[in-house]
């Protein structure tokens, strides 16, 4: 609980009007998009660095935990104030300060949603890459708290790869610039990548300057079903190798299809064991020349391709990758939507893993993801009130992490470690390399106030 | 000085013949390629991760200096024993681990040469982007402590975007792992990133598992001369923003231009301001047609564009270039090679600097680089021996830094801060800046053993 005292000072930094301490704020800012941990002790909303500069001070001072949260969207517990303290709001630090053209980046205010910036990039011809699924209602400042990836990662690359510079407040309250405006710098340590993925636990975002690129100018659009996972997957690593990187290579397995399907009535086809919805773009003869030798490496390898020919097509083929996650959390209660990612050739070892594991534990299972990236949505349908099924899938989920380490993969491919993969952590960096990152976490934050008992077991 | 029972321990963990004293391997490996430093006491040749472990526990007991190096190509000192101790020479730990065609990864030891793992890469249809100056000689290990960057920076990014994950060792002697094997990974802190430029000072890169990429199937060149910088400047921009990335776009200036021709007669225009070299790469058609595009945009802006039709012509355009500084060393002693870095539409403000700075100092110097970068690398013409004029342009040198700065730009763009810019850093980071990354430094490091007096001030 926060003392009166600090509670005061709060108030005296940031205005009485942006310190929220009612039951119902509190409820209302401790959950994120799957998690419900703990209520916090107040909710601060800074409405600048300097302000964000003097909560940390107190904070740091008083030993009083500060999880920073922008829209709550996180999928891995990262927001939520899992001991209590400050909830620190960035939603009214929501200006976009600077867009150049003409050296192609922009500076924005951690607060910014990332639909918002891209909504003032179209009529410039601009736009922002990273597009995780949450990117209507996600801020910039979360997306590079948790480097979000999204289905055009394939080409476009993560957040990361667009993070040119930061303002940050560390955990004792200094403010300090990252980065450079200039496409290579190399004065000092990368602090920006270090920041970026960090999950709030080393430093305060307060605002960044992202790189943007120029709008592509035509976008060709298509599905392939593949009778096996295997021939699919074979797709996928051929596409690459001829030197074609599509802007989107997406996966829904079987069972995923047939929900989608039960709920749009889309005409997906049923019997496929998967679908990839793929994209090629940039000038309009190059989009369609690569679209041409997709579906040609596709139909070699046995699948049924469907072009769009028009905007409406391709609205329609869009609309079955994105009920996916929707139409899969219609048949139960609960959904624990999962973040393992393999090296790309490994994808059907790793799937049909998930169908074996799934099926042994009497657990449901869709599979949808990012094809392209090894990047696989395992999507268990549970029901949180039955703590005999929930056991059932905590195995079910610790032997799936257990064969993609096995597969050479990872943890988490863009949905971070935060609260719920913590204790996961040691199995793919080690005690040493545990060891390290919590040296550089010690070294910054040495009181252990800054979103405490996440991403470290 | 080590003392005799530290270079009987060192010799009983890399074997006798792996511990080199004499006068002459001492003073051979006391430079870099711009710089000559003090000398070592003794230079460590490991063969396997785990003997660098051993050297760097004894170092850390012992509080011995040690500098990592590969094959000493680098311009900013990193590699200099500025303060005596061990030498470490990774050049003997130079295999190519594994080759993956599917995944396009490679694993090499940190000791082979950039160009040897290209070689392999040929026949397998597959390249290594990074390609600096030193490419023919320089290390994989000592591209990635320095972030290497080259010509092809522009469309293939820095060394940093090919690095996946590491294997290092701690100045403490503990062996860990960074990174993964997939494309996308939110497991802990980003490690990579981190040690990538940080210059040896925070750990020994024993292994590393490098992105490959298709090798581009065709690639057109063509210069372009123009009598104005700013309108070389105005072409750089307008080909971005037209959605086209070169794969390279190098700059030279008119005293460069004069001087190379004088060394190869190659037809050069001696009266243009500015050259640029361009190349497109991709599917042929392609290639063709966007340097066609680029071609177009140049004559729009009045240069004067010449288009290579054959290899040989293609050889010819890049002997230009490559003889840039050649043919500037050949004019006096001593060459001062720097590496600023400016926003690119900032590049005619910085080296219309440039030129008077030198002027008023009345030094010679000539300008190349990579103008898709903003990356410059104006090259001061001098004679080491006479100190009044190396005071003159010491006192250039740092006015062009503060222009640099001041234009929104970097100290260094791809040669690092090394020894010879650790004293301008705080120039670009400000207090707070360096002093969280000292404290990264000295959670790493606490008996400062790495590299010491390089980065920082």
């Amino acid at each position: 609980m926060l003392r009166d005292k600090s509670l005061e000072e709060l108030a005296s930094i940031v205005g009485r009007e942006n310190l929220l301490t009612s039951g119902e704020e509190l409820l209302c800012h401790g959950y994120d998009a799957q998690h419900i941990e703990g209520l916090p002790d107040a909710i601060v909303v800074p409405r600048s660095t300097e302000e964000v500069a003097g909560v940390l001070r107190l904070a740091n001072r008083e030993r009083i935990p500060v999880v920073p949260r922008g829209a709550g969207t996180g999928l891995s517990g990262g927001s939520v104030p899992a001991r209590g303290g400050i909830v620190l709001l960035l939603r009214k630090m929501d200006r976009v300060l600077k867009i150049d053209k003409g050296e192609l980046y922009a500076v924005v205010q951690a607060g910014v949603v990332n639909k918002e910036l891209n909504d003032m990039l179209v009529p410039l011809g601009l736009f922002y890459p990273p597009d995780p699924a949450s990117y209507r209602t996600s801020t910039l400042g979360g997306n590079i708290a948790t480097n979000a990836g999204g289905p055009h990662t394939l080409k476009y690359g993560v957040t990361r790869d667009y993070v040119m510079g930061l303002e940050v407040v560390s955990p004792t309250g200094d403010i300090y610039r990252t980065g450079a405006l200039t496409v290579k710098s190399v004065s000092g340590y990368d602090m920006t990548s270090l920041l970026v993925g960090s999950g709030g636990t080393l430093g305060i975002i307060t605002e960044a300057t992202l790189r943007l690129l120029p709008r592509p100018e035509h976008t060709e659009t298509m599905t392939a079903s593949f009778s096996a996972i295997r021939k699919a997957a074979e797709a996928v690593t051929a596409i690459l190798a001829s030197g074609i990187t599509p802007s989107t290579m997406e996966l829904m397995d079987r069972t995923t299809i047939n929900v989608v399907e039960d709920f749009k009535h889309l005409g997906l086809p049923r019997e496929a064991e998967a679908l990839l919805l793929i994209e090629t773009d940039g000038p309009r003869g190059r989009a369609e020349e690569e679209a041409a030798a997709v579906a040609a490496i596709c139909r070699g390898l046995g699948a049924d391709v469907k072009s769009a020919t028009s905007t409406e097509e391709r609205e329609r083929l869009w609309e079955g990758r994105r009920a996916a996650l929707p139409a899969l959390a219609r048949l139960k209660p609960t959904t624990i939507l999962e973040d393992v990612t393999v090296p790309r050739t490994r994808i059907p070892e790793m799937l049909e893993a998930v169908w074996r594991i799934a099926r042994r534990e009497g657990i449901e299972v869709g599979v949808f993801g990012h094809a392209g990236d090894g990047n696989l949505h395992p999507t268990f349908l549970v029901d949180e009130r039955d703590g005999e099924e929930m056991g059932r899938v905590e195995r079910a989920v610790e032997e799936m992490f257990m064969v993609a380490l096995g597969l050479g993969g990872t943890l988490s491919g863009e949905h971070g470690i935060g609260l719920t993969k913590a204790r996961f952590l040691e199995l793919e960096r080690g005690k040493a390399g545990i060891e390290i990152m919590r040296r550089i976490k010690r070294a910054l934050d040495p009181n252990d106030i800054l979103n405490p008992g996440k991403v470290f077991p």
